[in-house]
């Protein structure tokens, strides 16, 4: 019989799920990540699901401030780009955001998916199951840092080619997360963007359906 | 100060992550999920990161043995396309698993992502986030499932097109997951593709990379 987990130890989850949130610069403690704890955050990865058993992920750690700069840099660039994306009130409020902490945060993880030449069980139908995996090992990683009250922030607004080149990444890896990981002096209550009123929380019934969608849907 | 997660805690954590499994058709029991904790599956997915809080999921769920069947029509005919992918043993193998558990789980859950016309902070030079935040909704589910003792297998052998025609979708949705959900008799103690020898577990060595990739890679 396998291990049958209590209703206290769901609730508890439910907690870490709850409290976890995207941790930028302005967070981040210089407290070193140790060795030890970083392996717990690896095993978590590593323990996600992945299709066909494929476990196409790969990991690099990044403690160099060489590096990091380096990837600071493009963070730069996409971002002065993103900013153009939005006018009015709206960027003037994401030129004052804090969208990373690279520089801060003592480990960077730059998380990578690494195709494999021979059909994966499971990717036939599905090109995108691969780096989908990938994701769920970040996820598990992001979860079980904030059950060790460790801030993870991932950084998207990089371009992702840079990053393969500052990481002499092989030609056939893609980035897919680039992670800022370290101890905070806390966690904010709410995701910043919420509370910010950047977006709105969806309620439960914007994104349940039952059965099918409404047939007037095929309009939109 | 915000919560702080205790050393137990993260071990509980820990245990959630190691002895959860894709769970395939010959596990699910025929009990019901109802509504109550099917809730605190959603309500653990919609806790997830997104990019830009953009929140850009959609979850259908099924209970109708009519659509399942439209389903499982679908993977009939993608399971053996992706069967042609193999040959010798490892065909044989392949034809041997179960792979999904459309029919026998009592709840099916399309997951979707539905992307938004305005720009997304944080996407604007990853096209990829908003498919990626809709997966780390599903991992949160499939962990807070297993801490419930309910069993979840994500079913990737289906033809994303036919499942939106099925379930009505609107043209620009993406199917991103379609997973069965229900109780199971027991947890398999290893991923099962594991067991069988279809893959071999990786070691941390072979996945985790220090500041940067050998230049030997580039050969790759």
């Amino acid at each position: 019989m396998s291990h049958q987990f209590s209703e206290n130890d769901s609730l508890l989850l439910a907690e870490i799920i709850r409290l976890r949130r995207d941790v930028r610069g302005t967070r981040f403690l210089s407290s070193p990540i140790d060795d030890n704890t970083l392996d717990k955050l690896l095993e978590a990865a590593i323990n996600a699901p992945s299709v066909g058993y494929s476990q196409p992920w790969q990991f690099v750690v990044i403690r160099e401030d060489g590096v990091k700069q380096q990837v600071h840099h493009s963070f730069i660039k996409e971002n002065a780009v993103g900013a153009e994306q939005f006018s009015g009130e709206k960027q003037r409020l994401y030129q004052n955001l804090k969208l990373e902490g690279i520089l801060e945060a003592p480990v960077n993880l730059a998380v990578f998916y690494q195709p494999q030449a021979k059909p994966v069980l499971g990717q036939t139908s599905m090109a995108d199951m691969g780096r989908f995996s990938v994701v769920c090992a970040i996820q598990n990683l992001w979860l079980m840092a904030r059950s060790l009250n460790i801030g993870v922030g991932w950084v998207s607004i990089i371009d992702p080619e840079s990053v393969k080149k500052i990481l002499n990444a092989p030609q056939d890896a893609e980035l897919i997360g680039y992670l800022c990981i370290g101890y905070v002096e806390d966690f904010l209550a709410e995701p910043e963007l919420k509370a910010l009123g950047w977006e709105k929380q969806k309620t439960m019934s914007e994104v349940i359906i039952k059965e099918r969608f409404d047939s007037t849907n095929q309009e939109k």
